[in-house]
């Protein structure tokens, strides 16, 4: 099967078949699903008609092989063609098998597991019938009072974009045609959706060109240099016009410059949001402006098959518009082998073998573990297995350790950290208290667990933010623990026990009222369905903690935006001649992070050494290798993430103060030291000048390596060009 | 004299002298000075020859007839060719009679009072024999936590741009040349200054260039249509260069696209700065970039005077380019009168009789009663005469009421609100009492004040910002009144008598523990030199407030920037099919600010019939009329801001929910009504498009008037082309 026969099945395809194709609707809307029917009323409101749907091109949010079996049996006894559907689901960590949040699997600094948690999603997906996953989210964030910082990997272009080709690999693997375990990736939100004004969800997103291309844009690229099928548009503006309606972006940047053909897809809802959004007075202006700017799928608004056909019989669009989207998902369909196999990989039978499996919640239990942050460990930690533990907190015995964008994920199934300590504790007592609820509580129940904890060694507790605190729509102003979670700290402070705290959340938060109170504070992220065993594995030293923040945690909300890869200003504080007042400063806080970018402890120490330059010159054609000897100086084995930073002293604009340009994971045993070099490129240096060239300059650069972005040993080389 | 003159002068300059030229320094730098020969040591440092004085062209900050006479004869007697200094300063809000901040000055919307501030400023000034001002600051601003939001008027480019106008008026009258009452005005600080990330002075500024053009720059435009003489460039980068060496804002758009042929200075430092920001590997680099940028004036660093002969003589750069700047400062000076008297308006004899005059303080009392908004009443105020009061707070008699720049105002001579206070009452106790410092403070202090407080009839709480926690570098991460006078009214609190607070300071604040514990709060900025006797006008309804706010008070830290012209979402809060959860929306605070642009009360009410339109339908080389019919339906007289907002439903890019266009203040009697009218025409309905082009679409608009931003009488019309 080839293009000639996706050409003769487009021809013989009618107008209004053409345009129903490009329709996607949710899963109620089909004959066969669980949920059939429950739909008549939305139906009527979006001047949807039966044979729109019996058209229709895609589904969303379908789940379950037998579920998705019969839905496309359904649809292929009605469709007059036989085109099968695409079945798209939002597989963002993990299916059923839930993995920690995107945020945590960034802390990971493990692309190997990055990719293999991608491809234990896409597996237990494709078993269930699933052909495309909404994911991998990409987007650059800064700002931790968005509810989705939880869903990227955080706020470096670098890193961000290393995950984004992991996850694209991880989804769909070497051969999406004959591999049926994988399924089709569409990487999101196109573009700069993580940078919304005030950290407030879907509002305006303003930035200028040069900070689009060099901070945002480069994992969506990265995205598709690695083969992903999809591309999903972003609910917000990006220079005044929404993304879903925007013609530059889309069409002279995605398709034009970048050469993106495959499959874009809206939003939900996104066409028709172009309305409120005022730069589209109905809805049929909200299609015209749409299938301008190259959308092929309109998700869950009907903008396109209740407007596109009157708009190529006015002749305001050519119906060769259409046509170029219809085959763009025809050509998707045949990659997967829809044409031969409408099924695809949906088997009831590998369903339940392979779904939430031993082995893959083993895969989740170990990036769980690399994914968590030590942020601070007096020597506390790890706990004795024969110490009494008291664990108290709204997250002891919570299985809301999922997170957003888990669906598919039962609580009832995830292991507790309840769970995951007793198993560890060698007869000694386990005593759990709630204490509160992770927003409301009673001074009894506090009072209660002080008591409760008063017979116990140490203190564990389980704090954090309930998933609806985050995710889509999940913006806080106010980005501490809940205020009755801090009475709850500062009640058992007052008790004089070791106290670690254990954070289930989704963004960096605001750490006063813990960081000082706790012995040890162990920042665990939603870790996903084996979270509490996870995190009794490092609690108890059954695992050493290796992670390290990619988001930074700032000092306060009125910090915000603070992230490690900003410029310079031109009165930085602690420069030679800075004055006392007039610096770049706040007159209350530091300037920087509680913890910075990079960040994490280990129960183990590194010893860096000084960094070194095989050569301090650098030209185009070659290469500059750096070596610093990193040892394990404590007594425990451990993994460390060694980071490579550069900077570029003088630009003809100006350049960060640092950029991470490579890592390297290495394991120590103690005692034991390592050689660790990084090689050093023109391409490395280059980025968007005045004109937005990407080019480097040549002149002086440092380059620093150290265990985070901020304590780094640095040498200095030139590029001479 | 004339152009030929200057021509001649300059032909007759060695280029040593025109690179002198261009060189500022400060006054202690100068023979004559009060502080000469301080400056040995930064000379050196500097590498600033004696002849590089002795040919300087302008100083930096010297105030007060005698010193500059000295100075300027000094120089004549060794400048070879008698060019006289230029004398310029920072005189922002006053020079020694000090007027309410600008962003008070903000809240009066009477354009008239501003430009009579300007005026009065300016003779002060100028009889004291400064030339030039450093003003007007016409910065939009919308993040509180920034230093010097006090320092501009406010968030709306439109009335930035009324009062950008009202302050060049004022500073420089309609005939500088011959008005020697009168100094040149500097507007600054080009381009953006107002919009620093994270709300930290200096810090990187990114938007984008639509935003640039729509929201940043008009008031500098109306500055120079005005005819402003000169510009300051800004501290920070724009698009990625900072401003000082930003040739495409510099040359390309003040100079080529605006026509600007005035003096463009540097800010303090702002030229050697570029070696920090990272765009210029030394001061040789960094003066090749600023005078390629166009800027004329490098002050108080040395790159111009220590590496542009050496860039002419390697030909780098050629040497027109330096006679073009000193060409149009030798213009300035001309337009002065320089030349034929150096010494202008300077008169020892008028200094006296004119500076901090009875006459100057009392249009300084007026602008502070103008200046105040009245945020809460519950009707405790006005106060009676023969209540007895509790003035308890740290500005009870605090002379910190003039506010940053106003460094020749006299503390000593500002009217407190103690003694503004004990004028009014007849008769009746007052008792004031500290309560505690600004920052700091003991629960003795406080237990003392509240103890105090028990015996009077009512409490005045007089609370605020030290003036260093605002202003330059003055950045807060917490906007929040510092604890300890939180504290303070908490305990007051407790006595549960009437309480008004009144605010002194710099900001927006987070009105968090005072605006639901006091009865009344006026916002009083900081007022000035009469400052107290103003607010006891208030207090005591002698003076009926009218202040209207200029820029949101957010409701916290946390939603910031808030700002009333912002862009609907394509999820807003509260539209027909809003869902609960997926809106754009905080979790935990309101999307609203606390209080919106234009709000502010009075002691009087206002109503609003409904609007009415002339016609429904504008042409563009007609008009549509507006009225609606204001009463004052309370028992005193009272002014009001009538606010006329428009909106445009749909443009082809997003157009703000709503943009000021128009207002009038008005005084009506109790139960006077007055029919006001506003006309409407297609000029006010052009904004940037995708491609930059400023027109207007035709379509559907929304006008609405009313007392603030938020409270508003809505009509419809459309407009036809």
């Amino acid at each position: 099967m080839n293009e000639q026969f996706l050409q003769s099945l487009l021809k013989k395809m009618t107008l209004d078949e053409k345009i129903a194709q490009l329709l996607q609707l949710a899963t109620p809307f089909f004959k066969g699903s669980n949920h059939e029917g429950q739909i008549t009323g939305p139906m009527e409101q979006m001047g949807i008609r039966e044979e729109d749907i019996q058209n229709s091109g895609s589904v969303l949010g379908a789940s379950g092989a037998e579920e998705i079996i019969n839905i496309q049996k359904a649809h292929l006894n009605e469709n007059r063609l036989g085109i099968p559907l695409l079945f798209m689901s939002d597989i963002v960590h993990g299916f059923k098998t839930i993995f920690p949040v995107p945020l945590a699997i960034g802390c990971s600094w493990d692309l190997g597991m990055a990719e293999k948690s991608a491809e234990i999603a896409a597996k237990e997906a494709a078993v269930s019938g699933v052909h495309v996953t909404f994911a991998p989210m990409v987007d650059l964030v800064r700002d931790p009072r968005w509810g989705r910082v939880m869903e990227s990997t955080g706020e470096d272009p670098y890193l961000n974009s290393e995950y984004a080709k992991a996850f694209v690999r991880g989804f769909q693997g070497s051969d999406l045609t004959n591999d049926l375990d994988r399924v089709a990736a569409c990487v999101k939100h196109f573009a700069a959706y993580g940078a919304p004004e005030g950290g407030r969800d879907y509002n305006t997103v303003d930035i200028s060109e040069r900070t689009l291309r060099e901070s945002y844009l480069p994992a969506y690229k990265a995205a598709l240099d690695e083969g992903c099928e999809m591309v999903m548009t972003a609910f917000n503006v990006v220079d005044g016009i929404p993304a879903t309606g925007n013609k530059r972006l889309m069409r002279d940047l995605l398709r034009d410059e970048w050469n993106f053909d495959g499959v874009l897809i809206s939003d939900w809802g996104a066409v028709k949001e172009m309305i409120p959004h005022g730069v589209a007075e109905d809805e049929k202006e909200a299609a015209l402006k749409a299938i301008n700017a190259g959308v092929d799928i309109e998700m869950m608004t009907a903008c396109y098959v209740n407007h596109l056909k009157e708009l190529v019989e006015e002749n305001t669009i050519d119906e060769s518009i259409i046509d170029e989207g219809v085959m763009r998902i025809l050509e998707l369909k045949q990659k997967l082998g829809l044409f031969e196999n409408p099924f695809r990989g949906a088997d009831e039978k590998r369903e339940k073998e392979l779904v939430f499996s031993e082995l893959h919640r083993k895969a989740a239990r170990e990036l769980a573990v690399n994914s968590s942050v030590l942020l601070k460990n007096d020597g506390m930690l790890p706990l004795s297995k024969e110490q009494s533990v008291a664990l108290i907190g709204p997250f002891a015995e919570n299985g809301d350790v999922l997170g957003p964008w888990s669906w598919l994920g039962s609580r009832e199934d995830a292991a507790t950290l309840s769970s995951g300590i007793s198993e560890k504790l060698l007869g000694a007592k386990l005593i759990v208290e709630k204490g509160c609820g992770i927003e409301a509580g009673t001074t009894e129940l506090i009072n209660g667990a002080v008591k409760a904890a008063e017979s116990a060694d140490v203190i564990v507790l389980a704090l954090g933010e309930a998933s609806e605190m985050s995710g889509e729509a999940g913006c806080r102003s106010n980005i501490q623990l809940p205020d009755i979670q801090l009475e709850l700290i500062a009640k058992l402070k007052e008790l004089n026990k070791p106290m670690a705290a254990v954070l289930f959340n989704g963004r960096p938060l605001d750490l006063h009222g813990v960081i000082d109170e706790a012995n040890a504070v162990l920042e665990a992220w939603y870790p996903g369905s084996e979270g509490g065993h996870a995190v009794a594995d490092i609690l108890f030293g059954d695992e050493n903690p290796s992670g390290k923040l990619t988001m930074s945690f700032p000092y306060s909300v009125g910090q915000v935006p603070v992230y490690y890869n900003a410029f310079n200003t031109g009165r930085p504080q602690g420069a030679p001649d800075a004055q006392e007042r007039y610096v770049s400063q706040y007159l209350d806080i530091p300037n920087e992070p509680l913890f910075p970018f990079g960040y994490g402890l280990s129960y183990t120490t590194f010893s860096y050494s000084e960094a070194a330059l095989s050569t301090d010159t650098l030209h185009p054609d070659a290469s500059v290798t750096l070596t610093v000897n990193v040892q394990n100086t404590g007594e425990l084995a451990g993994e460390e993430v060694v980071q490579l930073y550069i900077r570029d002293l003088s630009g003809e604009v100006v350049r960060p103060l640092k950029e991470l340009k490579a890592f390297k994971k290495i394991l120590l045993q103690p005692g034991e030291s390592a050689e660790v070099k990084f090689t050093i490129n023109e391409e490395m240096l280059k980025y968007y000048h005045s004109n937005l060239e990407f080019n480097s300059d040549p002149g002086k650069f440092i380059a620093s390596v150290g265990p985070n972005s901020k304590e780094l040993k640095e040498c200095t080389f030139e590029l001479l060009k």
